[in-house]
């Protein structure tokens, strides 16, 4: 299998010579495991122990530096003292090692990010590309390359068998390689696992990059603390998504202890947890927030993609069976009774006390007759009314158990949809059975909610893998001329305009007469707002008139609310904006600069709902109209833009096409703050008018 | 140990002797398995094969029918084909045998419903009880008795050692038993485990209930699918809170598709889920959704009651201690920083770039000095920081490993806290550990999300012990001499007054002349309303007239509103209602008639809260006050009862009495329906009124 240079990250994933500077004779410590690893995984390539104290170590010819090192070398591993880094970088350039793996502790994660910037420092200026520091290594399985010291590496099941798709990318080493051990235990199948600790210069997203580039990747997870470059994060979910393979991301330090942990542990910037949620589903990620959810979904690596969200559920247990119908349904899975046809195949080798519908009850009669599972799986699978499979099996132990194990493999064999097995059983009872299912790469789980959960999420992934927005949105430009700062009611309305986004009907008007006119024009009612920079919060100002009703009101009207306006001291007051009065359903189309991924566009309805109840939908901007739709469909609240209470459906296209539009002005760096708010909404086909908005284009 | 006669089921759980109908000489079939086990238990009462085909069965004397057996004989297993079950319910009574376990299927879940009856009526007439049929028995770990045919207990385990503190009673066999089973695995250590089936006679309520007086029961566990007598449910979540036992409770069939599959399991109505789940947390009840649930709760059977919410977490993995935080605050867990001095206890053991805060990173470093690690978790126990301790280990291994094992177990004998344990390690280098961790009775994981969840369990059922309402609440009746059906709006509010609902000011005017005396009296503006048990839609009718200023716009409105109300058909009018106006936030404050649990009160706020976003509190009537005031606070939109734009907080007070005191409204049996919409919330001390209200008294 050739992958190119896989980004120029081949030679630190096939290394044609390792050395492990700092080498110690003790094969069970940090600086001596690497070695070991290394002769037990039979690694082909040279490798250098490097230690200027011993003459060989483990009968390898021990070397005093780096620069003594014969033979070809592509990656270093560094075990040293952090003082001692630098050094050892500079030795890697002369060298011409191309890759540099550093284990120390003590840099930016303790508090001397001086010293890792002098280490990245020399590592930029000598050409060596460097892993950490702080990190566990790698390990590349489908070659059986450890560049590691990590126990969970010191066993020989990794070094037989044909290793699986999974690539998994941890920025915490130690969580990297336990989550690995634990979900290999569970039967996943990983590929490479990569954890890069403090990221002082290769990062969890160009390491994932590079590992897409082999064909033989089928899945992609990653756990964060944080990440350097947002847009190239979004880059990579889209290059995952173009190649159809799902990812699965662990974003740690979401809460406000979790992420303060997170700074100090790997010198990461955690960001608002809300944005990151939304940024990430956006783009098709599938969020995981647990060792389980790296395990289970790992055992799904490979599997075909399901076509919809309709589970078949087969049980030996009708209890376990109604558990497993609830779990999926309340994450939103349908759980669809089978057709008649299929039933009655069913009803034929099942007892008359199971349940042909869906739960599938086969019952523990299945101990009497095992061949009826099959036929009730094959029954479930070509009845036409599901999408996934979900085998929950109970305590069928002995010669029942090994024969239901066996129809469960050789029926996964021949099914070409999603198939997870939950067998509840001890290990004493079962173990045997499970391992047999393993071997056969069926997934188990004993968890039921565990297994509804894989199930949605790769519904999820492959759903928005369908979506995958092609062609690109252009930003708008704030048009030229106009000055910075916060701007008045009138400009930002203009801007909007020129954006596509409908407003009000409205003049500025700088004398009485301008507003009596400019109302006659309009159409009474109207509404009269004092235009100034200076007053950016105009109701609070009193400098409002609402439904004025006539000529009189407004000449009353007028003198309030500039009388008023006067008193504000400083106020340069451009004129008096007159302006239609319009009823709809109030909404709230906001944009804010996150300071990870950069413009976002949030949308809500008016009122209480984002205020109180925060019901609110991120995009990170820009937005397309379709993904608009989506973010008006996702609020809670989203009920009350259908048909309500005797009035008709209001006008989501015209909302989502104003999303958009408000979007990619948000593209525009100038656009620190924009807020929409009210953004009218009326009946369907009559559209939507921005009813006042706020622009703060910064100094 | 003497725990009386266990409310009358001690000759269930302790028999004297067990006979075994429709013993087979298949020692692994269902009817055979039941011998083998009282046979490997060493069961020390006699045991009685009986089949009339058979001389003996694994060198037991077999018996032709009950009649014929000798001795004393307390429970009959009974595994004959269910159309023979009568005869042998007969058989037992002639016998005078107290019990039968009925495992045959072919029932009431089968569709056969007048076999099940008959079974139970001779049960009845001859003084039998009945676990089942269509159940898998039960066992009694403390006295080994096992009275099943399940594979699970067909093991050494469970014969030697010490037996647990959990009762386990579960509608579903398959499910209970394999639970159990994987329960045990983790570690949970069970002392009774019954399964009911269908519940013909024994059900679920009756057997916990029962099983509490044994004081060595330390924790309830129940799998529910429906019960048949809601209070007898309340009562026994009432008797385990009085003894401070704590209950989980597992109810399937909360969807569509799970409800409907457990009506043909085992015959179970479901019943609305949100009462379920409010009547369940109202009585402190744990919610478990899954065997992970039931493994990890039981793990913390008998551990101290936390006197808090806080957790100190403690990690050799930076990355595994924030995911931990953030799961543990997600769930509204605080993970508080330890004090100063904590801190710097710990600091002198860990290395620089660990953390001495919470989470504590020891880091790996650990590997080198095992030692620091019970500092560390003694510095955290004795902070006065924290009520319960998470420690998170990675992939320690080896020599470390067994120390790291051995500190936690020897820390375990001393914490005076909830110790839960999660070890991210695979089976081949941590198997040793875990097995010693859970010899010494120390609860350990793998899922950190799981760990979360069960010292979050804990918390809420260690708060809701505290707070078990104690008291009672009287109903209140009805006035005499009202007739039934929907009562008009000034019935229902005189009925509520009477409650001690404060309502409107309000007066029922006969005559225009009446009404506008009434006005006078109330003050301007007031509404008018036509009274009519044959309106009860008032503004849909137009018979209501809101904010009726003065004399003039009186005479005005009350012909208007008159004249619409004679042209409904059979109308008879009582009158027309004079009414303050009334401002204030609306609430709607909701009473109906559960099919399981009898009366409920709901709580919302009006508008589109509780019609759009489903922002409702539950709770079975009657409600205390205090209780009152938590469903109050626990709607999302609480916050608005609180100070809000510009205005004081509301009178919660005043609304949790008018909740209570609508709760004991509800318990008069009269009532099928009670709508207050709006109820009126003031600002604090300015109490509620109820603006309108809506009473159904049935026929």
């Amino acid at each position: 299998m050739d992958c190119g240079d896989l980004l120029g990250l081949r030679g630190l994933l096939e290394p044609r010579g390792v050395a492990v500077v700092g080498a110690s004779s003790n094969l069970e410590s940090i600086s001596g495991r690497p070695l070991k690893l290394l002769m037990r995984y039979r690694y082909q390539g040279g490798i250098y122990p490097v230690n200027p104290n011993r003459e060989s170590i483990g009968g390898l010819r021990c070397y005093r530096d780096l620069l003594e090192v014969d033979g070809p070398v592509d990656v270093a591993l560094v075990a040293v003292r952090a003082n001692l880094v630098p050094q050892v970088i500079r030795q890697c350039s002369q060298r011409g090692i191309g890759f540099a793996v550093v284990f120390s502790s003590g840099f930016a994660e303790g508090g001397d990010q001086a010293l890792q910037e002098e280490v990245i420092r020399e590592a930029e200026a000598g050409g060596v590309r460097v892993l950490g520091p702080n990190c566990q290594g790698l390990v590349n399985l489908a070659k059986g390359i450890p560049l590691s010291f990590s126990a969970s590496l010191d066993t020989d099941r990794f070094t037989g068998g044909s290793p699986g798709g999974i690539a998994y990318v941890s920025q915490s080493g130690a969580f990297g390689f336990a989550s690995f051990a634990c979900a290999s235990d569970m039967g996943a199948r990983f590929r490479y696992v990569v954890t890069t600790g403090n990221q002082g210069d290769l990062d969890t997203v160009e390491v994932s990059r590079a590992l897409l580039e082999d064909p033989e990747v089928r899945m992609l997870m990653m756990y964060l603390e944080g990440v350097r470059d947002s847009e190239r994060l979004v880059e990579l979910l889209k290059a995952a998504r173009g190649k159809g393979v799902p990812v699965g991301i662990l974003k740690a330090g979401r809460s406000a202890s979790g992420s303060e942990a997170a700074k100090s542990h790997t010198a990461s910037v955690a960001g608002d947890q809300r944005v990151w949620r939304a940024v990430l589903e956006q783009h098709g990620a599938i969020l995981l927030e647990d060792l389980e959810d790296i395990s289970s979904l790992g055992l799904m690596c490979g599997a075909p993609r399901p076509r919809g969200s309709r589970v078949g559920i087969v049980t030996t247990s009708g209890g376990a069976g109604i558990m497993m119908a609830d779990l999926c349904s309340e994450r939103g899975l349908a759980v669809p009774k089978l057709n008649p046809n299929a039933a009655e195949r069913i009803s034929r080798v099942i007892p008359p006390f199971g349940s042909p519908v869906n739960p599938v009850d086969v019952t523990a009669q299945v101990i009497n007759d095992p061949l009826g599972l099959k036929e009730c799986l094959e029954a479930v699978r070509d009845s036409g009314d599901v999408d996934m499979i979900s085998v929950v099996i109970s305590m069928i132990t002995g010669e029942a158990g090994l024969k239901t194990a066996q129809q469960v493999a050789e029926f996964a064999k021949t099914c070409d949809m999603p198939l997870l097995c939950s067998w509840l059983i001890d290990q004493e009872h079962g173990g045997e059975f499970i391992e047999l299912l393993r071997e056969n790469h069926v997934p188990v789980l004993r968890s039921l909610r565990q297994s509804a959960w894989t199930l949605k999420a790769l519904c999820d992934s492959s759903s928005s893998l369908d979506l995958g927005s092609s062609g690109s949105l252009a930003p708008f430009r704030v048009p030229e001329g106009l000055m910075g700062g916060v701007l008045t009611e009138h400009e930002a309305k203009g801007v909007l305009k020129a954006a596509g986004v409908p407003v009000t009907r409205e003049e500025l008007a700088v004398t009485l007469e301008d507003a009596l006119r400019s109302a006659e024009r309009i159409g009474y009612p109207v509404a009269l707002k004092v235009m100034s920079r200076e007053i950016p919060h105009k109701t609070d100002a009193g400098v409002v008139a609402l439904g004025v009703r006539g000529a009189e009101e407004l000449k009353e009207a007028y003198r309030t609310v500039m009388a008023r306006a006067l008193e504000v001291p400083g106020a340069k007051i451009e004129g008096v904006l007159v302006q239609e009065m319009v009823k709809g359903l109030e909404c709230i189309v906001g944009v804010k600069r996150d300071p990870v991924f950069g413009p976002v566009v949030a949308f809500g309805l008016g009122g209480v709902f984002v205020e109180v109840l925060g019901d609110l939908a991120i995009r990170k901007a820009p937005v397309f109209v379709d993904e608009a739709l989506e973010m008006v469909d996702s609020i809670k609240a989203s009920p009350l833009l259908g048909r309500f209470r005797g009035r008709g459906a209001l006008d989501k296209r015209a909302l989502a096409e104003a999303i958009s539009a408000i979007s990619r002005l948000a593209l525009d760096e100038r656009v620190l703050e924009l807020d929409v708010n009210p953004l009218f909404v009326m009946e369907e086909g009559k559209g939507v008018v921005c009813g006042d908005a706020l622009i703060n284009l910064g100094e």
